[in-house]
């Protein structure tokens, strides 16, 4: 029996066991990203985990191949200025080269917005290069303000 | 006998007592921030205290006026990538209109960076107007991505 599409992409949240499902080759091909031991990924999973639903990370697992195609996160910040109000953050939004095409980071980035609203945000926001504006134009999101970086040593 | 002026405009983080010193009307100075109840504060400042070292909102007071005149928050992302490493995203710098000129922005943004370097980030990121692009370029920050942001109503 076959899988049917809108069964086989499904988001969810990442589990400790998708780090043998791919989760690594994936974020490699976002950014540098070494290897990690079994037990560095467990304390930062359960780094992250402690935030509860304040910092979610989603992935999406092809149920055919049993590996990670697309992943994203986001964490809520907590302000005093508008009315206490709360932000969300998207980060590090990735789908596999070869996924692409089926619309799964769409998914990605509509999961991890509807968490921050539902999570009671008045904006989620997001920095991205000039060529993903398009992409993220698309997600329902507009240009707003430029990234400054600086880099540690 | 009068405070020295290095003695006079030190940074510290944000206490408790801070939001009978004038910390809404400088945050509203920044963007819309209503009155927020001492219940509202306290729970908000609960909140954000139970991260640590995770989230740090620094202030500067006049110690003349007993008046906070500068503040500027920073928080640590835990990632997967970079080695697990940490990223410090810098939020809601502002300096009073009355105290333009005396440098309270660049102390402000020079203890959160080193906040983030001290807490082991590889890199800390902030989003701004592209007005305000040259000083943060003094504080040695360079243009980086841009930002995307969707609103909720």
């Amino acid at each position: 029996m076959s899988i049917r599409e809108e069964d086989l992409f499904q988001v969810r949240k990442l589990e400790m066991s998708d780090k043998s499902k791919g989760f690594l080759e994936i974020l490699q091909q976002l950014t540098v990203c070494n290897p990690f031991t079994d037990e560095e990924f467990d304390a930062r999973f359960q780094d992250i985990s402690s935030y509860g639903e304040d910092h979610v990370i989603c992935v999406i697992e092809d149920k055919e191949s049993k590996k990670i195609v697309a992943t994203g996160s986001v964490f809520l910040e907590k302000k005093f200025l508008r009315n206490c109000g709360k932000v969300g953050h998207i980060e590090d939004v990735v789908v596999d080269s070869s996924a692409r095409g089926l619309k799964l980071g769409q998914k990605v980035v509509e999961f991890l917005t509807n968490h921050a609203k539902a999570m009671g945000c008045y904006k989620v926001i997001l920095d991205c290069s000039v060529e993903n504006k398009g992409f993220y134009e698309k997600c329902g999101f507009k240009q707003k303000e430029i990234q400054m970086a600086m880099y540690f040593n």
